[in-house]
């Protein structure tokens, strides 16, 4: 969120388990990436609900090095920031990082997703990172309509026939039984027997 | 902004010289309304753009008293959300509140007016209080279409002649010389004296 002007500031809310925070207490920079509406679930799987004490995001990803020496992510993206730590608060499990912006670039036009976006059309789930997490909530109701539905235990991830994987390689229509073995988690990357089947 | 939740804490970027900020730090209290896609400019303008020390914002506005005494708008809102201040961060010629969430209320079910949404379909402009400010900003490519448009000298408002204003029961097609002198710019309240015509 920019919360000034002069100089441009950017607030940032992130979760203190994260090795994100940790880099940016440690470095004093970090970057944002602003994502292109039709970035792929995997993209955002692999930003949003893996950790990089676990795997190495940017082995598959294109990024740029910016003064700084921090990275930004270029893949899926709009526009990225690159900025300096001015200031913090705590709050809770999340600390509020103040940026001021020093460097910034606008990748291509084009349309920003927004949360709303992720949750009704590509069907996503939020992070339990994410300020924004709330346990048990409800499925939008573009995704809650009709067919059996399938839910990740791992990351929350609700498959539905309707709308497929497409960037999976899933078609609309699918059933989950349909899915080759071989598939694999859009978010979070644990295969089919980690899902179980939804209420109707 | 969200920034944690548990508990639910909001943050807000609020310009120094404005009246709510005195009177956040005064009170320790602030309620936020969701404004809906709908809601007309007049309403914007009036909470946008005027300062409570000039009009009675509240005169001809629907608004409930929160637990806290606070009020909160339901007029052109979807929901309501009032907060307790838990902590502020000091940002030059802003100070970003963090609220602590302890009541709130759904008005209606709708879509959310985003800043993309007014900027591009409403051709409202960016109040030079706000966070996001920036002069000489180029006007979006919806709103700096064809017909010769107005700007407002005062507030930055474009009249465009395509869109009209329909809130102030000016309708699209309208060219600005043909709009009666009893009309008032929709954001800023001032008259057609104040507009100039804008090079194409």
């Amino acid at each position: 969120m920019q919360i000034s002007n002069s100089p441009v500031t950017i607030a940032l809310s992130l979760n203190k388990k994260t090795l994100t925070h940790e880099y940016i207490l440690a470095s004093k920079i970090f970057s944002i990436s602003v994502i292109e509406k039709d970035a792929p679930l995997r993209f955002i799987g692999k930003f949003g609900f893996q950790s990089g004490r676990n795997i190495d995001k940017f082995k598959e990803t294109k990024y740029e090095v910016l003064n700084s020496k921090c990275p930004a992510v270029v893949d899926s993206s709009l526009a990225y920031l690159g900025l300096e730590l001015l200031d913090k608060l705590d709050a809770g499990d999340y600390t509020l990082f103040l940026g001021k912006l020093v460097e910034s670039k606008l990748l291509k036009d084009g349309e920003v997703m927004t949360y709303n976006y992720y949750h009704d059309e590509k069907c996503g789930m939020t992070s339990s990172f994410a300020p924004t997490f709330m346990r048990d909530i409800a499925m939008s109701k573009t995704c809650s309509a009709k067919n059996t539905k399938y839910r990740c235990t791992v990351c929350n991830y609700i498959y539905n026939p309707d709308l497929g994987d497409i960037d999976g390689g899933i078609g609309p229509g699918t059933a989950f039984e349909n899915i080759p073995d071989t598939w694999r988690c859009p978010i979070c990357g644990v295969d089919k027997t980690k899902f179980v089947k939804m209420e109707q």
